[in-house]
């Protein structure tokens, strides 16, 4: 890494796609429109468990301006063959069934039918027509429900995975995930403290602004044009197919602009129903979900209950941990217990541990990924328990953490060894930072917490075109979520030597770019990145050429440097050639030039971060204000610092929404009693300070730049961060989430009393 | 070439855009819209020709719902480095000058203002008002009045081109071009017998159904975004960017469908208007041409005036020609005097001859491009004098052009020496088929005539994608006109192995795909086949280097056969793994496969053709009909040879147009005086039997396929074809066309007295 100087790498040009999106300009998922479209609705159960008898839809076809009416009856018998084969973590089977409910409702607001109609008032309007008979069942509402043994199974004939024996009767544990290292009993007989815990936390939504949309075309051929918001065109592509039984090949997704998904959108809900009512109907048909709907019927993030037993030497060496981890999973399988397990441990050296999940199916909504999926609600644990050793131990908490923290060469939970990595390095940011040194006023304390997200590589398509004007053009298949159009140009730019303004971005549709994996798992910088970077170099490799071709000499003998050809040896006597001189050339030295490259990046550099912060707690109303926090993030190398800090601050902001208000209220029939952001608190700019940043740059092995994905971790450690500084402000340990004022206060009345 | 077996060449799968173009779901040039989208208007000059002296926009300005106004002074001056830089053939000084007038209006309908109100019937009406003060000039409407010595000079200050010595005093014969060979005089000294004639064309008109239209936003930063109907969106790019002074970098267009060009839609009318007019009003601007305003303002093809002498042997052996063309080129420059220079002698062997072509302005609007430009009207010439040759010496017209016709070796008038041609073998399958040796009924006479075109290779690029179930895309820079996206399948799927439905042929824009030339020439079947088989071609290289990983052997040692990788030498012992096979494992060996090409296809493919044409001359009104009509040519390789036969049909109906209907009436003010298709007449099915077509195969050696162009020469023999026919049925020969009823009416009535 170090021979390179960078020259555009770490600038912080304007976005590309910025004006369009401040002004309002930029198409989202609604702002799409067809000619003779018409609007489509969902009619959705009103009861969180619930047999379905009977669907009568006559009322709602006979209604004026109604174009189509479907159930799950007009959607293909969920294929045999896909129950149980999970592809991308997904059970197609399961997927089926949730889009649209078959025989059972699993969770309040299950879609049970679909109209298309004139205007999206009368599609709602109509679904109020459908009359729909229900054997109402006994929801399923808490992890202990759900396995105590006279509950009510929600998939009685699905097998659980992962258990050895298997169970003998059916359960509403779907799956165990487990890892272990050393052995549990040595290691907690060599400890010479050992904490332990048990925890809770909530269910909560990733709050993107912008409800899933999509506008669906039906040809007459039989091909399908969908355009959608989505984290992943071609994973809307796989799966709208497979729920279809159709060929993937037949259907073209176009990514809308994407307001927020944070892992919310790397599944679909509306798009196989718009298909068919498309069908039906013989016209495009549009389906925007309300903010209630978004709340009620698409994947949240799991509530959990954890153990933890953590032991350590006297001097802060741990030596021992073991754990249990229960995740909602919703209505079907699928919850992100799985990330929780893989890095709950991955931030320490842990000589003996166990670590055991489960997956738990109860009636809520299937829950889907939420930014570093499962890792903040393990971390809420473990890093509580390492403040509380710290205490115990007399150890500053800072101190105790860089006894403990994984350096090169050790290994991850889950196996692999480290390579570099910075958590060292955030750690000793911290301790350095003012922040750390600053005085405390009354009725603050001041909370530290580490995380860690291992972080998605995955396959990356991208090209890079030249014009004869000397600008360039990169076209990769992922959606802009977080500023990626301009962090490829700032990319394609080091490579080629032109200005990032020269190079214009875009973002292709399924028919114009090869396969891309989603965006997601802070994986675009780093592999559709090393995809543009390819690319850019296929330009260069050809740029070449054309130069030993206009000098008549061998192609060996012209390097590429500061963006121009330079003759060496048998052409060291040549002037430079830039990169425009040879596009203004490319036509008659052999036509235009494009460059292509595709990516299977196999590991991404795993991220650490070390966040700080001070909460100021009102002693008379239990409502707790955030009145400094600091991220610090090892970032590998940041390409366009500007959206690395947003990063830092959009997960930090998210993760103190989490700790402090966010949860789902659920009535007894479980039914989503605050769906609306009126009453589900996401944090707003005047709940919280400025969020400083620092980012440290550990370069990662396994990519040319050092990129390091950013996205993720900084949602990780501010759970137990903020919980931490709530114990230092008032010596109570919390176990559940949320920290609200109600809970805190009672917490403070009961220790007073 | 012999070695290729061919699965899917030389099928006729249907066009993947084919049910959206019949079922009208196509989206063309007028049929794309923008929220807050405006319409705009011109207003065009009443005069052909006159002095602006000053215009007032004020009223106009004061209309209700009016959003713009703009005249020629809101567009930048235009460059003077402009003056003289002919780049694609334009001089874009004139460009700038005829997209809206300065100083001075040069044709009737010449674009003086341009109004943005919202909507089209309110920017028509401002047009109305607004107050445009003229003096008048006289026009200068035919060849001998731009000629005669005191003609109105249109550019005073431009400089004719080509001339030696330079004329001393301006003149609007703007350009010559010449080609000589051998010894004129020593030529006819030998001839035996000499034919000498002079000829006249008038102007016509493309004719395609879909009128100019565009849809421009321009963002706040400055960037456009331009959809319309256009053969070229790179040209569109850079001729806006020329005439605006812009970066063309900072320009995206987005072909939509096209309802039809034949070169007429290889240059630009409306875009830079709508560019200033969006940036003043700050909205997207829909731009459309009515009718009316296509024949008066938009490029049609020239009209001219030819001298012809031809000199033979009495076996008919040629030995001299000598000829002079002049070729309106309508307001500036740039007539396609050029095309018919190249083309004229090109089919036959003459030791001596001498071309002269001249470009002579005049107040029409200037002449575009049409279907083979220029070549009809020399062959209209030529095909003639080889009919009263043949006549004279007693020789079947066949057999006198097959003594002629050029071969492999020969050299074209314009230089270079021919590779594999099959203008012969186009004469004997004239000969040998049944429509030649059909009996005549009474008042019927046959003609036969050959023609030549070159064919453009030119610049494309493409890219073919793999998709992991097997599917691929194809995605190149050329508006589909003609059938190019099933062509493009068929190359890949040939290349591939794969069923031509398998494959999505796409077209991009200026931002989504490598540089591309034009959608003319007939260059796209040949040289963006060539790219989309390289591309191709790419894609397996990386299938035989997955392979060679899964088996691990040496990639010398597998080989693409029958669409699957299959083991030699080291590997003969592996089971061939199929294209679907890499596709579904693309992930786990290196990720997704992409492969690219660009060309620039130096030389394409020259072609040529034997037309037969039976007509029924009716002796009281002068009406003639072709009652049978056959095309017969060498295609090197017919790709999709239903398109094939569209493009004979297609250009010979054209031709048949023009030989017998269409012209353009001018009044004495110099206003075109029909200018719609009631007026205007083209030939409609019920005017014309069903066309008959020969495909020859010669292949071409320039293109691995041996592909030659096929959408250009069927429109070069027609003209001389029906005119020999017409001398056959009445013994006259007509020198000017059309062969309109009054015109033959009237020569028979002459010949009859």
């Amino acid at each position: 890494m170090s021979e390179h100087k960078f020259k555009y790498v770490g600038t912080r040009p304007i976005r590309h796609d910025g004006v369009d999106k401040v002004t309002g300009r930029a198409d989202f998922g609604a702002d799409f429109s067809l000619p003779g479209m018409i609007y489509a609705a969902c009619a959705r159960s009103p009861h969180a468990h619930a047999r379905i008898l009977s669907i009568d839809t006559s009322k709602a076809e006979a209604l004026a301006g109604v174009c189509a009416v479907i159930t799950g009856k007009d959607l293909p018998e969920v294929p045999s063959f896909w129950n149980g084969t999970v592809e991308q973590g997904l059970d197609f089977g399961e997927l089926a069934d949730r889009i649209i409910a078959r025989d059972k409702a699993l969770f309040h607001g299950h879609p049970v039918a679909a109209v298309a109609a004139v205007s999206e008032h009368v599609a709602r309007e109509a679904c109020k027509l459908i009359d729909v008979e229900y054997e109402v069942l006994k929801p399923v509402m808490t992890i202990d429900d759900a396995l105590a043994d006279d509950a009510p199974i929600l998939h009685p004939d699905q097998e659980p995975l992962g258990f050895d024996p298997k169970p003998e009767k059916p359960s509403n544990n779907a799956r165990r995930i487990s890892f272990q290292r050393g052995n549990l009993e040595e290691g907690f007989d060599a400890a010479d403290i050992v904490v332990e815990r048990e925890f809770e936390t909530v269910m909560v939504h990733q709050g993107y602004i912008e409800p899933h949309a999509c506008v669906v075309r039906s040809n007459e051929d039989g091909r399908i044009v969908i355009w959608c918001s989505t984290q992943g065109p071609f994973l809307v592509q796989l799966f709208s197919a497979l729920v279809l039984g159709m060929d993937p090949a037949s259907i073209k997704v176009i990514p809308s602009e994407i307001g927020g998904g944070f892992g919310g959108k790397t599944t679909i809900y509306l798009e196989p129903l718009a298909i068919v009512l498309s069908r039906k109907a013989g016209r495009p048909v549009k389906m925007v979900m309300s903010r209630e709907e978004v709340f009620r019927a698409t994947g949240p993030n799991s509530g959990a209950k954890v153990t933890l037993r953590l032991g350590a030497k006297s001097d802060g060496t741990l030596v021992a941990a073991d754990t249990q981890m229960w995740f909602e999973a919703g209505a079907y399988r699928g919850s992100p217990v799985g990330g929780a397990c893989m890095t709950i441990f991955g931030t320490y050296r842990i000589p003996h541990f166990s670590i055991e999940g489960f997956d738990v199916v109860l009636n809520k909504p299937q829950v889907a990924a939420y930014r570093a999926p499962g890792a903040p609600i393990g971390n809420f644990a473990i890093e509580q328990c390492m403040d509380e050793l710290a205490l115990e131990l007399g150890i500053d908490p800072i101190e105790l953490r860089l006894r403990n923290a994984v350096v090169e060469g050790d290994h991850a939970p889950y196996g692999p060894a480290y390579q570099a990595i910075g958590l060292r390095e955030t750690l000793q940011a911290a301790k350095n930072h003012p922040h750390y040194k600053a005085p405390l006023a009354e009725n603050q304390g001041r909370g530290v917490a580490c995380g860690f997200w291992f972080n998605a590589g995955l396959q990356s398509s991208a090209i890079v075109g030249l014009n004869s004007d000397g600008s360039a053009i990169v076209r990769t298949g992922n959606p802009d979520i977080g500023g990626s159009r301009v962090s490829m140009a700032i990319m394609a730019a080091e490579e080629l030597g032109i200005p990032v303004e020269r190079i214009r971005p875009t973002v292709g549709d399924t028919d114009s770019i090869g396969y891309g994996d989603l965006t997601g798992g802070s994986r675009v910088t780093y592999a559709t990145g090393m995809a543009v970077i390819q690319a850019a170099q296929d330009v260069i490799e050809q740029l070449r050429a054309r130069a030993a071709m206009i000098w008549d000499v061998d192609v060996e003998d012209v390097v590429w440097k500061d963006g121009a050809t330079v003759g060496t040896n048998g052409a060291s006597d040549k002037d430079p050639l830039s990169l425009a001189e040879l596009a203004g050339q490319m036509a008659d030295t052999g036509g235009p030039i494009m460059g292509r490259a595709s990516v299977n990046a196999a590991t991404a550099g795993p991220a650490f971060a070390t966040h700080l912060c001070d909460l100021e707690v009102d002693q008379e109303t239990g409502r707790s204000k955030v009145v400094r926090y600091t991220t610090i993030q090892d970032a590998g190398r940041a390409i366009h610092p500007g959206y690395v800090e947003g990063q830092f601050q959009g997960g930090a902001a998210q993760g103190i929404g989490w700790a402090l208000n966010e949860e789902y209220l659920w009535d007894e029939d479980g039914a989503v009693d605050n769906a609306s952001f009126l009453d589900y608190r996401i944090p707003v700019a005047s709940d919280l300070p400025m969020i400083d940043t620092v980012i440290v740059e550990v370069p990662s092995s396994g990519h040319p730049y050092g990129i390091r994905g950013v996205g993720e971790v900084p949602i990780v450690p501010p759970l137990a961060t903020v919980a931490n500084a709530m114990h230092d402000a008032t010596g109570i340990r919390f176990d559940q989430l949320p920290l609200s004022p109600p809970r805190v206060l009672d917490a403070i009345e009961k220790r007073q009393s």
